[in-house]
């Protein structure tokens, strides 16, 4: 069976790069906000959809996390991280070199990602704001002329740019990352890539506000030897002061470590909730597309 | 001496409502980015920056507190806590209620802060998503008609228009937050507010990856009673594995509890750097604006 799978969009993001990494292009729809595409999972409009929990210019880990926690019940299957790699984009028929740009479009977020480089090489440039990196280049293949947008590989070819220059990003290891949610638990095919590390995420919310409480939740990893690659705490919906935790593990969940784990934390008063047990795929934004 | 205060715009923004609950309006200075408004700070354009640090509809706590740690040396000197209000916009020549509403703007994070609403009262409405809140706003004070934009109380009184209905938004409970920053510590005159909290933010940078290196951490904390309201792990830019951790303490720097915590971490291989001790305030974002 084909599954149709729900992702952030517009097209030319980094979601798209995480969906075509693992997906066929037919199986997938295009939703504008998390909540969207996470409401359409849970009411089965789609099977799967693929949503970013870290540094996606189109939406925040808070955002997903959240409505994971508070809204739909989706376990995780699988976490992609792709590196943050941003070009300037230019009209094929643009000459020269990115001193002739006199206008630069883009995603705020894309503009700060890149704050240096402008900074540096383009000081005079006007920017402007658009709603999405996908937005930008569709204006800039308008409008022709000493224009250009940033955004990604996947940007240029979706809206038949030209990459004048690549690499304009400020930060070399800086990188997203998406989770991939399902509602009936049901064997999934994906695209094969090279599983880097098997995770279990929980939310863990602590009996009180006291001191050292989160200090003795972690004791309970920490004697396992239980390796964490991710904590955040999150504040809770219900008012300032309380908070949930979110804590990725370096393992699988099994039948002996994890339900004790929980035990112990339960009896210490908290609650533990296991969002997803997945293996996470490691992808390059630029070697997918060739340009 | 009247201080600049530089902040991450446009008018009518979440932090434009933090920045007038703290300071008067002649002093304050809009920027279109986080890196854009933090620079201002360090090359002395303007004495001080309020920028967001969670769930800002303009930014992501990882792109201030990144900035922060790799590029630019400015102490937090008080944080501002702001509930989310969301509010329908309509011109003031607008008639009936919201289902005559044919068309909604807004940045699609405030779409998606609304997504119930939306969903529930609007079912037909067709969104369009703009790079702002401010910019929607605009929009539908030109178009009048049927066209509503979501934004807060300040954007109404900024761009003229009326609200419509008031909260909006899914969740009572949800904040944004954000922090004052300074270069030169120098007195600075803020409005009165009553002081919530006092608090110290650390960053900790763990010897390896091993596990349990962060219970170790935290021991530290627990063992000296010291309640931590925020802990949040953060890649390093200088590659995957590599973390940092981003801890808030309720409680002033001192001269021993401090110190001792800092020598006992260093003795254990960590690195930790002071981000800043400051008060807290919690403003109310319709409070501020009469309707």
């Amino acid at each position: 069976m084909v599954v149709k799978v729900g992702y952030l969009g517009p097209k030319g993001t980094f979601t798209n790069i995480a969906v075509d990494a693992l997906f066929e292009a037919e199986q997938t729809v295009s939703y504008r906000t998390i909540p969207e595409c996470l409401d359409a999972v849970d009411t089965q409009e789609v099977e799967l959809a693929v949503v970013p929990v870290e540094n996606a210019i189109e939406g925040t880990v808070s955002m997903t996390i959240d409505y994971l926690i508070h809204q739909v019940e989706l376990p995780i299957i699988a976490e992609v991280v792709v590196p943050i790699t941003q070009h300037i984009l230019v009209h094929p028929e643009f000459e020269g070199d990115v001193e002739r740009i006199e206008h630069v479009y883009s995603h705020s977020h894309a503009i700060a990602q890149c704050h240096q480089f402008i900074h540096k090489e383009m000081p005079d440039v006007e920017v402007h704001y658009s709603a999405s990196t996908g937005e930008a280049a569709a204006k800039v293949k308008d409008l022709k002329g000493q224009h250009a947008a940033i955004g990604n590989a996947l940007a240029a070819q979706e809206y038949g740019l030209k990459v004048l220059r690549e690499n304009v990003h400020d930060y070399n290891n800086n990188h997203t990352r998406f989770v991939v949610v399902q509602k009936e638990q049901a064997p999934v095919e994906m695209k094969d890539h090279e599983v880097k590390q098997q995770k279990t995420t929980l939310m863990v919310t602590l009996p009180s506000d006291r001191a050292g409480a989160l200090h003795q939740v972690l004791s309970a990893f920490a004697w396992r030897k239980m390796n964490l690659s991710r904590i955040e705490s999150r504040p809770m919906k219900t008012g300032l002061g309380n908070y949930f935790f979110i804590i990725d593990v370096n393992q699988s969940y099994d039948s002996i470590l994890f339900p004790a784990l929980q035990q112990e934390l339960k009896a210490l008063g908290c609650q533990t909730k296991i969002l997803g047990t997945y293996p996470c795929f490691e992808i390059q934004s630029n070697a997918v597309y060739k340009m």
